[in-house]
């Protein structure tokens, strides 16, 4: 703890953006308005590119209208960034911050950018240079540890459960087999949350494949056929970061060389590969395996506008992102040296958090997979804890009226 | 003109199920309620399909808050079919509609849909069945004749304008140039919608491809190098059905053997094979024009999303696809001896329109492309023409606030 210094704030976002990035970005904002101890506030352009290339927008005389406006805007207001600083990264944006006095740097993002925030905290620490470096969790795959959930989740959980409910509807008037491919490199929680959209148990999906489960081919055609015999047509919801009994993923026995951004993480988003792979493996074996029966296969792979469709936020997940801005800051004027936010579930009926101030490195680099507690024992769907766990985060979603 | 008869009634839905087509369903089983001509009204599974194999389900008991769910609930609640009959089949729904006194048909679906209700109720004639066959429009597609727009449009339309309007704010945050692939087999309409996403000049989609304006693949190179280089990132939006110079398929391009379904048309949705072809010549060749420049390339097929989605339909839609329902009902009260309801919009400042009474032939077969006047000069994009005429029929849409 200690007293919180006197001098000038820099925010910025990082990593892929969510629906509620800007959420966020405006708690800080708004907390910052009302911290006597921090004089300017500087949005940095691109996350620490910004920083570096010293491309700020001053932050604290914008009008509460517009504010409300940017909060309600997908994707990051201030830009984004995928660099990764190094040591000599690092070295500039002490030299940037020290000749703006900047005294407090609000990172907004992932495991990655708490790791960002944690290096440079660190350096700072070294260099005698008083600097508090806040991290503020973001992201869609919900994989960060410490904290029950993360801001960005809810949004695209709930959106990945109305296109699951939708599209099972759709499946059920012309049936077939149909795939959906959903963002998740690492940690299923985002397919997982295709459990929401099922409101009977004839509904799908009626398969969810993660990457906490490996998943032989064998098994992939066998499920799906198993389903299609049952019910005459089978809904997958798939992880892009699904893997095969040996621990490669279907997107890497795709392509020779996969692309791969700054923090060395395979590109597997923007391509509808995977799931024209999967289509066609269903295509042929789980048609033979019916004895030849010409299978209606289809495969849609959300993409990008699972972080960023816009209009569909999640009431909750908003409120929430909103408030883990507000925190960091109050965080900082406290006196804390540095931090995250975390939140930890009210005991109780009824939904209801509280915030805790974490450590930089119980946010960094290692993730948090899909906790075992969640997964069904055949590996290819949840259970009712994690719809009890989920469902409050995405909000209400339409009743299903049939006939 | 002429009395209506007594007798029972028989609705359906047929072909690519969107997000209002249960809304229409209900419009006709409200007004077939209040129809004293219409004694049973059976609901047939999975449209034509269901009549021949006579599964029915009735549909006149059904209680106003389950009515009121499937209305809002996305996809055909009854199913539905890609079946086109033939004579034979024909025959068949004859003899199925004598053996249940059915005297009304409607049939809720797109222009194939409308050449099957006329055929049948030619057939009818010449058979000397008193039988009253209307049609119900709906389509995605927007692409019915003689009606300025076409129930499940807006829904759809609003779908891609907020899915483009939040990928073009992520992709503003990590530049790059993204491609997504809108359903349109053969007319652009929700290509087009794309433009009711932009509320800035300097907002994506900057360019919008039609199938109704050829695009030689070194036009799309050099118009999306412009773009870049002028914006330093580029937001495509392109039609499913796109064609080059030679009109040849950009789709059929890529596969040596296209899935075809019953009425001959290419299968082209549920698959991302045409976004990963366009990337990979923005990747190779845009590329190479901007001097060897890397570029972060992506892109995204709406797929089934765009006419399943829960939760998020045009409330002008979701009004005037219900009204379309009953009017089909209204007509055959009044004595017509068979048709399709079409819409007109009424001059004034505000908008609003009428239903009148189409011929079948009208309404079947021949399609209605994306209108000359409403693609712009450089056939890269629509006009405010075309906004003008579209954004009523999607609704409000959230402001985006920028820094």
């Amino acid at each position: 703890m200690g007293e919180a210094p006197r001098g000038n704030a820099v925010v910025g976002q990082s990593g892929g953006p969510t629906a509620v990035i800007n959420q966020s970005l405006v708690g800080v904002i708004e907390a910052a308005r009302e911290c006597g101890a921090i004089e300017r506030l500087l949005g940095a352009r691109n996350g620490v590119r910004g920083i570096v290339e010293q491309r700020f927008v001053d932050l604290k005389s914008l009008d509460d209208e517009l504010l409300e406006r940017v909060a309600q805007t997908p994707a990051s207001a201030l830009g984004s960034t995928r660099d990764k600083p190094d040591e000599v990264y690092c070295r500039r944006i002490f030299e940037v911050f020290a000749a703006n006095d900047v005294r407090y740097f609000f990172y907004i993002g992932g495991n990655d950018s708490a790791d960002t925030a944690w290096i440079v905290n660190e350096m700072a620490a070294v260099e005698g240079y008083s600097l508090r470096v806040f991290h503020v969790p973001k992201t869609i795959d919900n994989d960060l540890r410490v904290t029950d959930h993360c801001p960005g989740y809810g949004s695209a959980a709930r959106f990945v459960a109305a296109a699951l409910m939708g599209d099972d509807r759709d499946s059920a008037s012309l049936p077939g087999v149909k795939i959906d491919v959903i963002m998740g490199r690492n940690a299923g929680w985002l397919a997982a949350a295709g459990e929401l959209a099922r409101q009977d148990p004839s509904d799908g999906p009626h398969l969810i494949y993660v990457p906490e489960r490996p998943l032989a081919e064998e098994q992939f055609v066998e499920q799906v056929a198993e389903v299609y015999g049952r019910l005459g047509r089978c809904l997958v919801a798939a992880s892009e970061g699904i893997e095969d009994e040996n621990g490669v993923s279907y997107a890497e026995k795709l392509v020779s060389t996969i692309e791969r951004d700054n923090h060395g993480n395979p590109q597997l988003s923007g391509s509808g590969a995977l799931g024209d792979y999967l289509a066609e493996i269903v295509r042929t074996k789980v048609g033979r395996k019916l004895g030849g029966k010409k299978l209606r296969v289809r495969a849609d792979t959300f993409g990008y506008l699972q972080r960023s469709f816009a209009g569909f936020a999640s009431p909750v997940d908003q409120k929430e992102a909103r408030l883990a801005g507000r925190k960091a800051v109050e965080y900082a004027a406290s006196g804390l040296a540095g931090g995250s936010v975390a939140f930890r579930r009210v005991a109780g009926n009824k939904y209801r958090i509280t915030c805790f101030h974490a450590e930089l490195k119980d946010m960094a680099r290692d993730t948090k997979p899909l906790s075992d507690e969640f997964i069904n024992a055949e590996g290819n769907g949840v259970n009712d804890s994690f719809r009890a766990y989920a469902q409050p985060l995405i909000g209400s979603l339409p009743t299903i009226g049939r006939l």
